[in-house]
């Protein structure tokens, strides 16, 4: 063996959303990972080293937004953000650590007895140029509050994500929303939920929002058309699921030194990875569902590869979770060798020499549960002349005898970057 | 596959207390577990997942009770309250969050040069009616010192418990009780470990109540009968052993979603479950040795399994602790048996499509060692439609290739809450 300078490596991750699975009693008691023709992904696994990974930890069901967290490499229960900052960044805001962002619905409320009854949580599913409007006046109305910055951003029909910038907020107080099964009860007074500054001081900034969104909506112009055409007027806005930016939350680049590039089929994980800073799209053809075109969403994963000097390319197809949740165990087992020949046009077509490939998923979304589970997922892991076990299939049970063991998801980057030759040491 | 509304599940989980053991010389290096036929057991094993756990991390040897800490699903670093609080619910204390409870023991001194000399620290082993009076007499002249509430219940003989109930105490504090080999010392002065107000004030609390427990009992009838009898007098209360029980302490039903019962054979386990806030009762037939009717507690535990809406059952047996303490191997495999009797016994009773089977134990304690060791225990988790993989019986080397892998026994709990499909999720 020559002696040569050491050489580094780019990777590919491809996550089959939601590909775990338990035995399918009509598949004779396998799993549609053991089912499908799946050469290419069988190479992965044959050529590398393979195990099973918790998303979180055992047991636990990952959501596909903790889930991705976990494969991205930030620790979920320290780093999520909570649905309010990921509904935020899908419509539009950018957020930075210490950034609250909340859920909001365009409402309709009537004054009774001076409270402020909700009648439609909804606003009669106001949606488009209507909205767009009334958020427009929020934002112009309502800039700043107690030395805190406010912005609306339009979301689809009622929805509108809330952020507040400034020091010293907290995610922990209560909702205004009274909730789905409430209709007729009164807007909710905002509490703190913690026994500390910040979320008395948030609480009372949302309360003077909530009340200022009723004094700007509820005589502005476009209600009072509404209202003449026999519409609910969209008079307040209705907040829930505060969460907050983590503070010490750094970018991917920052925390692992090396440049990703997300390539998926779903906003939530879109969102995910430009709050680390990461680009990401949903790239053409890409449908989200079975029916997409999986082979074009690898074309781009390869033109990313060939045009850009990013480290590590994630591609996501999210068919296999679709399936699932669907109890489509046939369909499942299509959209795995769909996703196979992907795997294949893009090993073909890049040097094996110089590249990391990882096969994972961000939960197991079996047909029996229909919903995602704590089972964990099985992962595959070929870099140039890495180590190789003896698993020959990349599937739930043959992978539970790989080399790596069982691992947390959270380690898999750092394996990868191991791999890559882009790890930092930890010591001398 | 038909479309059904997702099912949940209840649960069994048989604890084999101290079943883990190491090669018998004179077992042909095997273990009991290896050597013990049990059908039931091994075709739980069969039809589920395996793995080995480690009760709290690898090589560190668990109490029965940090070991059950981690069966229900409690880290035991964090959640272990230290002996006062469990001797405190085993004498009928009940215990909330914040408490600190310390073992005491009603003892003999005397006055030496303006010391507290100890001249028997069990009080010649009082006991009975003139043990109970005298703690009578200090519940009622000590009830509240500085604020705290104090309570003082009668254990077995001499022994006490003392419960310290209020805001900002601390268990980090130094024993009264100078110690088994240092009778003719005086009692030790309460001082704090740690430097924290909680702690001084604790310590303060403390000395004054353990010189109050002397003016209360010095001159007590009993006491001046006991003199006469020629009898030590119990004249003063030795404190040791203080802990508290965490401030965020949950009950299992707020932790987990769900309802526990614990049937087991011992004080300690029936004390941590009611800690816990889980219905528990040691069953008729049960003796907590190799004697014990375990067929009864599995019939008992089968009738709270059909007359209750508990979600999961805990089942211990003793017996095989107790026979890895005496080195008796072949008591051991016997016991082993009993309980796979039983276990078969609430498998052909019960509906397999429709509940969760774990086998655990809460330690090793391997006949070799005559001792709990820090090995690790074979787990098997049983669901219905679960994961299988390879392994087909449960013993310490089978379950070391299973797919759970190697676990902490705390993640037990979350595994066997996704197989009931109970588990909430983490994230969307």
């Amino acid at each position: 063996m020559k002696w040569k300078p050491i050489e580094t490596y780019r990777a590919f991750v491809f996550i089959l959303d939601g590909v775990g699975d338990r035995p399918v009693p009509e598949l004779n008691f396998r799993t549609p990972l053991e089912v499908a023709r799946k050469p290419n992904i069988d190479y992965i696994a044959r050529m590398g080293m393979t195990g099973l990974a918790d998303m979180i930890e055992p047991g636990i069901r990952p959501g596909t937004d903790t889930g991705h967290l976990a494969i991205f490499g930030y620790e979920p229960y320290k780093y999520y953000p909570g649905r309010g900052p990921l509904e935020a960044i899908g419509a539009g805001a950018k957020l930075k650590p210490g950034d609250v962002a909340l859920r909001c619905n365009l409402a309709t409320v009537e004054e009774r007895n001076g409270k402020l009854i909700v009648v439609d949580r909804r606003a009669g599913r106001i949606k488009g140029k209507d909205a767009e409007e009334l958020v427009r006046a929020l934002n112009e109305a309502i800039k700043e509050i107690d030395g805190v910055k406010v912005e609306f951003h339009p979301a689809t029909a009622h929805r509108v994500a809330l952020v507040l910038r400034g020091k010293g907020l907290s995610p922990k107080i209560s909702n205004s929303d009274p909730g789905t099964a409430k209709e007729g009860n009164p807007v909710r007074e905002v509490v703190p939920l913690e026994d500390s500054e910040e979320a008395r001081r948030t609480a009372e900034i949302l309360n003077k929002i909530i009340k200022l969104s009723y004094d700007v909506l509820k005589d502005h112009p476009v209600n009072k058309r509404r209202v003449k055409e026999g519409k609910l007027p969209a008079n307040i806005i209705l907040t829930r699921g505060a969460g907050m930016v983590p503070l010490d939350l750094k970018s991917f680049k920052e925390r692992f030194g090396v440049k990703g590039y997300v390539i998926a089929e779903e906003d939530t994980i879109i969102g995910l990875a430009k709050l680390l800073g990461m680009e990401a799209e949903i790239p053409e053809g890409a449908t989200g569902d079975l029916e997409s075109d999986v082979i074009a969403i690898g074309k781009r994963a390869l033109e990313v590869y060939e045009t850009t000097d990013t480290d590590i390319i994630f591609v996501h197809i999210k068919g296999p979770d679709i399936a699932g949740h669907d109890a489509d165990y046939l369909g499942k087992i299509q959209i795995i060798e769909k996703a196979d020949e992907m795997i294949g046009y893009i090993l073909r077509n890049t040097d094996e020499n110089k590249t990391v490939y990882a096969i994972t998923a961000d939960h197991s979304t079996p047909c029996i549960v229909r919903d995602h589970s704590g089972d964990p997922v099985p992962i595959a892991v070929k870099g140039p002349k890495c180590r190789i076990d003896k698993v020959q299939r990349y599937d739930e049970v043959s992978c539970a005898e790989g080399m790596l063991g069982k691992i947390r998801m959270v380690n898999l980057v750092p394996i990868i970057l191991d791999l890559m030759n882009k790890r930092l040491k930890f010591g001398e």
